[in-house]
């Protein structure tokens, strides 16, 4: 086996040589591991004992949360930072610069756990929308701890602050972690009302322009998508606009940034839209447009 | 950063004020973790050998077994005591009360194991059916160690299983387990015959009240779901029924208490059905419902 | 609880009498999480710094790389062997014997690792598509830390070389691990071109028998699939081909081993496609297909 | 191994008819890891930076240092309350009952860490005082990391505080901790000095009621023990009391509780004293105890 | 750094040419960390509750101890099996051949559950007499989690079972694991009777033919040890009696297999014996052996 | 427990004003983990098979030895890295500069390196010393998975390299770390010669300038000490000279610069040396030191 030096040579060669896809020794990313451990962080705080292992004790919260928040704050302000660092040397950066990104990291944080306790009550509303909307539901507690949709919820809430906080590449891993672990895949750049419900899930895709109105159902298989995908339109609105009370059933498509679903409307599942929708429309798929027959 | 220590004690008051999602201190809820080691365990004792990092050693069989089956229903017992209590709390528990949830859980654990055995002579009919129905797998092996459906329907036989004996939450937690795993979403109320197959199985939900017959196949994205989704018809009969023999290709939609799929019929993929097909059917997508034609 | 002694007995019996499932003390199979470690160490040694904890130093490259390689080298060889082990005694192996089952997992390996820094060129490639094809995507970091498609991409090309080195069981193992991280189903023995992207991803299902050219871009959802599923004709071409510069949007279906989309054609969002359409076409849904109306 | 069953049933039948040395069901002890964790804890806010795997950020410096008390805080406070509602069961706490043994906990731990600035300055000067003892020592930086005189008398230090506050248990479990990592055994009720200095230190003994004063220089093997061991005596004085700038070498042994070495004394290696010394003394082996000659 | 190649062939090839120290391919030792392992485990089924974490439930008590015996017994089968097989294959087993290991291991494992029960009765009395026996413990818990003396006799008592049974190494790695954290050296093969009493205890030293009667109390240092060490003599008494109630204080040295110290005795502290000492003595060392005077 | 806060903010301001004990910031100490971590990869390439959880698979033996190389040469040069580092910036480092220390420290390990397949040799006749010193011991093996003597020997032969390469603190954490498994304290700076033995070894002190020659055996509690310990004589030799072929029994203490133990002479235990023994002497204690009387 003395044969892999030369691959190892060739292989560090390929890191100096042609660096595109490796970033040994340049500025550093924000780390995948670490970003999974600050969004389990959010879910202990936001859910104090449903995500942990032990019961959370009465008697010690102040002490177990204040540990929480330090712990979480400073593995947070770590990421921020080095996310910061990065789109200030690409020179794209809403924040004023390299020497300044501890300095905003903290400002960011401290603005994220100001919210933190808001973000509770949204969660809150959720996870009621959820139980009022799924017949299968047995109680509350059920959907905290076995509805992906709601866990996509959670995540996008956290991902969408730091997005509109201008913190590159987090948002997206946050996403992206979720996605993951549930298959729906929302952009953290999509605007969601309260009382938001997700069924099942597999499959959602939710586009980066996106505006979700209030009361909004989703099932698996749905996508809010763009018509058009060409780079130079990245600063358009390309994906579809959900008025409040809108429910959309299982795999449906719904694509363009000028599509609008009107308010109270039904869409059925499997549906392919690209046009606007009225307010309180009912829109589903002709019969007929199958052949059922006996086997040969 | 002083100024966490405000938003600490907004949390912590939020806690206590605004409880609704978090629950601390109250009745026990069972922990993800927990039921994520148990559906190992499960794994572990009954495919011996296949899940473990090092090899089972013949010699030591018994005892090994006995160490796996005496660990895993010591952690079952805690989890089911502790669903049982929360439903005795909420009142609509099937079991006695919560003063006998210890002796309850213990009951349920041993009737689990007794049924055990005959669980795996259940899995190798489905292993069978997966290696004679998908001509890409080379041996039983294979289906063993790659096959996510196969995962997803032996965590559905665990899950049923407390399901039927009316456990409340570990059933749906287990099958959110393995959907987050695989993105087969199959609730764990579904009932489900011999030789169940299913092949790729991203997207697939199978509804709570849907019945299905032996030697029946299903690919990915298929969902057998409502038409109606109200949190009144709860207790109805809301998913379809499908008979033995029948195949289901990818992304067909099923719907429908009352829809039977008829036995030996084959479904189309990407149709939509919301009536019943009678035996020895094929179903399957008009042509012409696309246009093809040259880029401008 | 002194009942669980029966259930043991019964379960170990079980064991030795009716072992279909079992593998207790035979040839030993690949072990799940030995293939997830080898996984992953390709993806250090692919993209040093992005997937790991602490920053690369160039100062210890040469040293850290070494390290890597001989540790990944062990792991591999050992996994490979059983699988050519398993084959030999199956006696459907592309390889000698089960005497020589070392030696050739030493030359498979080392052939892997001569190969390893060109399939970085390849996979700069893919990520320069993505970057080109996602109007969303902010940099080319991004693609490397959030894009799933991507993740796909990387493993299906290091599975893809055991296929087609003729080891059993690897391949679809690590397959199957990205699929249940990512829902992206790329069967190993697909053969896929240069620069290669893919959308969101989730339900993507690839088959075996499956080619696609250069500047393809995938959306969630499409599925290249066979016509007909009998275990026959396992031999034959039973996926489509997908010529170069195609573009499939979010949920097309493309069935049959004799389908050829010809290059440079744009399939439509949710088709269905089991014939062959010439170069330069673009296939859509009809419009009328469904119906709006008001609620009631 | 079926008798394995018989001897389950023994022990769990020796658990409850013979319960002397098991603890099952009973009130809680503080846990042998759960003091270790808080020893690491302590000596993380002691030396920030020198008994961590990664360097102290001083960006960080105040968010890491409050997750630290917080999580040392909140350890402790769990620890301190089951020593106290041990002594309470057992009717001899210095503390009022078993219902305020959470307050009471909360004071102590508390009132801890309000003196650990103060504790910081104290283990300066014992760290000074080895530097300036040991010609061996080349460096300040290699005393903390070399040096297991130092940490033994740093956990003492911390073992005092908590033995002088009335907790039991805790303090002795502390000082056997690093007693197994030294082979210095201090007892925590021992009143210790400033810059005191252990070199090499395997084998001292320092017994319950010594005293210490400042400036003391103690070598290997040196035992400050008692003359009578009888029980009843446990209340009085037993140790020695060594005064100020005292000097003792390698395997001395002074014991007595009326014992006093005076100040500025040298007690040389070996020697055996149950007497008073004068100050300013120095005490040595007579020569001539022994036989050198040549070999047979 | 590509210099090291050189020093890995040196070193690779110094394992085949010269192979004394390294055991690579051939009969396999038992394990340090196994060992390790197992002890953990005999102290958690002796004392329940004390060494673990979480407390011990009464109601899972039976549960939890099953799986604790097949967890240890199955450890511990696997290392006595690979000391019989060493044994063997040295000729030196007292156990019949390298075919039957695996059941003779079975046996002695067998055989030590049993006693098991009777060996918790032995240490409850050890317990005692070390609670009796110093006047600093303020209860029997406190000897339990904080006396290293208790912690080396528990020990031993195990390793001396397995030093009867005829089982090589296993009973010395045992002694040794124990000396390491405690400083406490007692040879395996000590023959030792009940209610002995180790108080503080670094640098003890029990030779592997000492016989130690009941009710006897050993301080720090005391060493006892061989005369004359050449190896002839291995097969011989070297080591000293102490009957029973005897006493011997810090850093006495007693040596020779014919030395007995007859019952009842007192040995001061750091004498040197090598003659048998009549029942009922007090021996302590001489007055006036040592110089006091002023400093120059 | 909001009064914490002051805490904090107290023990943090005293890390800034007041940093003598801490090292915030400031040239990076090697680490007391990175140390023991690398000790163990030592002993894992001295001892293959021994030291290790798993058999040593001898067709990977050259593979497995790369890796280990590889990754411990990695963590050395960091830990060497920061101690040169230290010790340019105080400027008495024996190594050029602050700028070459990485360079530097790759020499240094390489020459490591180079010399390890001699040091194999030299800890193979330490090997045979114990074996052949200590009657009880029964097997090579036994030497090497129990004996603490040869854990302390190895360690200290791998330190004083280092000390002689001119590394500072590592060789101390190195016999630190050996110090506290086995209680046996040996200055990496001791010079000793070929087949050293300790037997038991707990409270054995070794000093930085003492010199042993070949074939020499120590016994538990020996000191090789200074006379005077003034700072000021530290590059003096302090310590004694033990030549070829002595023995010195258990707590025998010898002290002094000048002190000679000529060859083949025989320590008594327990005696106080503080001048120099002509070659084949025996020195033992005189008898009738201490008084043998009935108990009153």
């Amino acid at each position: 086996m003395r044969h892999l030096d030369k691959s190892i040579e060739a292989l560090t060669e390929s890191y100096t040589t042609y660096g595109l896809v490796n970033f040994s020794g340049g500025e550093l990313l924000p780390s995948t591991q670490g970003v999974a451990t600050i969004v389990s962080g959010f879910e202990e705080l936001v859910f104090p004992g449903f995500r942990e292992d032990e019961a959370v004790d009465r008697d010690n919260l102040l002490l177990a949360t204040s540990e929480k928040v330090y712990r979480v704050a400073r593995e947070l302000i770590k990421e921020v930072e080095k996310s910061l660092a990065f789109a200030a040397k690409s020179g794209n950066s809403l924040w004023s610069g390299k020497d300044s990104c501890h300095e905003d990291a903290e400002i960011i944080v401290e603005n994220f756990f100001d919210e933190l306790p808001q973000l509770r009550v949204l969660l809150a509303d959720d996870i009621s929308a959820a139980f009022r909307g799924d017949p299968a539901a047995k109680s509350i507690e059920e959907v905290i701890v076995s509805y992906p949709g709601f866990e996509a919820i959670a995540v996008h809430r956290f991902a969408n602050f730091f997005w509109k906080a201008g913190v590159p590449l987090i948002p997206r891993m946050m996403s992206e972690l979720v996605h993951s672990q549930t298959g729906i895949d929302i952009h953290p750049g999509a605007e969601i009302g309260e009382s938001f419900f997700i069924d099942h899930g597999t499959g959602i895709v939710i586009g980066e322009t996106t505006i979700i109105g209030k009361n909004v159902k989703l099932y698996q298989g749905v996508t809010l998508g763009a018509l058009s995908v060409k780079k130079i339109e990245a600063n358009h609105k390309r994906h579809p606009t959900i008025e409040d009370d809108v429910t959309i059933y299982a795999n449906a498509t719904i694509l363009g940034g000028e599509t609008v679903i009107g308010r109270g409307s039904i869409i059925g599942g499997s549906v392919w839209i690209t046009e606007s929708v009225p307010p309180d429309s009912t829109v589903y798929l002709k019969t007929g447009e199958q052949v059922v027959r006996p086997k040969k």
